[in-house]
């Protein structure tokens, strides 16, 4: 973690490492306490690793006023749920923070302390990062760094015509969150949408038991319609999804209807296809890791992304879901 | 490279990366042209990886004005030369950028030539990121990915009593440039003083050379008394340096006295310690890579940093370079 000779938070950059960040690696010696220049990662025999980096700048990803602890999870996890899609086993991560000048070190201690709950979480480490000052917005970015046995990665290339379409747990909720938080008429189990919103739960043992019975999977990031879009075009496959048989909770029902769920983001689920003889299997690896998925539709030849309603007809959405193919 | 619903940037981030950053990822299989989830990375038998972070705000870290391509190249070089603290060869990086809102297409094309440029140069590639916008100044991230053997990795903490130590190249150009660029009265040679400063030569063939015969290494970021000091503090010995030894030009000179010189920044030159019987395989190895080192000091017990005059006093130095240790 080297300094700028500019550029150091009020507190002194090394103060604040110290303080704060070198805790964080404990038990992880690769990150030589963030004393050195770079940490060391050695994969075990046969494994490769996967990296994946994400950027958040407060006040367009978060709130400036939400809790410090949330936004460091937030900023992991949507790491995390990157490696899950391709299949990869969390191991470490480094971040990079560009503090507004005059950020209060217990906002620091708070933000540091969401980390290393999530660490326990997980079971990953800080590996290294940057601390330098901002005249801006609170501005993050996390490089995230997994592991899977060499070549198992799980792509969004590679579903394949006649594939089932399956997604876990359910969909929506953090868009009905995030209207919530934007001024929607608040609902009985709004809280729990909120908090779906603000910390979503990345599908880290699901990702990893996946790995040779899901054709391909990605994260729900963009939104359900987005995201299959982008399998779809990757793997140059049609996607038919039957929107009566997606997850839509209840709760999430009383703020968005089904057809909004599916193209709003932040759900941070998996999205999967495998062969139809493998959906038992895919079932049971998900039920061993207490996940639940279900089957949404299925994948054809063309291209594209259809929503059907129950009378198999095609649905217009609320908004396009199909602007990025 | 996933995307969040919020906070792309006006050209719409998919167009963006597809244009300008994936021709970055072309013959490295592992980034999947930015099209999946996460880039995947194998290090060679019996190799391991070493991963560094920086980020680089405007205004704090470079000006809002410099050229695109420079602020990528030396975004991308000051991490190289941690790589090259460590012994490691480059190898790939991820990027993640916050642009302003309303950042010129073309500014960012010319960033990213910038990268392409050094891709060239050090036989780098881009692996993975994330591109979001801003409300304040452009605030980039970079964690660059480096290989070396199993157990190779230079480190701080190694120095041993009796160690000689050397430095790269010569000492104070970039703090010259800056004084340059900060008012200071123009110089024959000030301009090689300024580029000195905007574009680092990180020293990635000395890095890996010096593997199996520095004792200890690190980059030269915080300015040569500082970093002897991270040296001597992780490997608990004194380190003394003769002033009149210290590898200076004469450009240099013109702006900064010798005593200056060891305390500006910036300088992304390897300081390293040698067994005095190893010290004609390092004068070699750099040779080799064609590299001047010097050797400017030893190691003793104790602790701390000591310069000395010609007559072996100690100096008292412009600026306080111990305050961390």
């Amino acid at each position: 973690m080297p300094a700028d000779e500019n550029g150091r938070p009020e507190a002194g950059e090394f103060d604040i490492i110290r303080r704060h960040f070198a805790p964080l690696t404990r038990d992880f010696p690769g990150s030589f306490d963030l004393r050195d220049d770079a940490a060391v990662l050695r994969p075990g025999d046969g494994q490769e690793l996967v990296l994946t980096a994400d950027a958040m700048v407060a006040g367009v990803h978060f709130l400036p006023d939400d809790p410090a602890s949330d936004i460091a999870r937030k900023l992991l996890r949507v790491n995390l749920s990157d490696l899950a899609a391709m299949g990869a086993q969390p191991l470490a991560y480094l971040v990079t923070t560009a503090f507004p000048r005059g950020t209060p070190e217990t906002w620091i201690a708070e933000f540091a302390a969401g980390f290393a709950a999530d660490q326990q979480v997980f079971g990953v480490h800080l590996a290294g990062g940057d601390t330098v000052s901002t005249d801006g917005p609170l501005t993050l970015s996390l490089t995230a760094v997994g592991t899977l046995p060499i070549g198992s990665a799980l792509r969004r290339s590679t579903a394949g015509v006649g594939d089932l379409i399956f997604v876990s747990g359910s969909i929506g909720e953090a868009g009905a969150g995030l209207n919530l938080l934007q001024g929607a008429a608040a609902v009985p189990g709004g809280e729990q949408l909120v908090a779906r919103y603000r910390l979503p739960e990345p599908r880290t043992q699901l990702g990893p038991a996946l790995r040779g019975i899901a054709t391909a999977c990605i994260d729900v990031s963009d939104g359900l319609v987005a995201d299959l879009g982008h399998i779809a075009e990757e793997s140059r496959v049609a996607a038919t999804v039957v929107l009566a048989k997606v997850p839509v909770s209840a709760a999430c029902r009383l703020v968005s209807s089904p057809a909004e769920a599916i193209v709003a983001g932040d759900d941070y689920e998996l999205l999967f296809t495998v062969k139809p003889e493998d959906s038992r299997r895919a079932e049971a690896a998900a039920s061993a890791v207490g996940v639940p998925v279900t089957c949404i539709g299925e994948v054809g030849s063309g291209g594209g992304v259809s929503v059907l309603d129950a009378d198999d007809r095609p649905i217009t959405l609320p908004r396009p879901g199909f602007r990025h193919f």
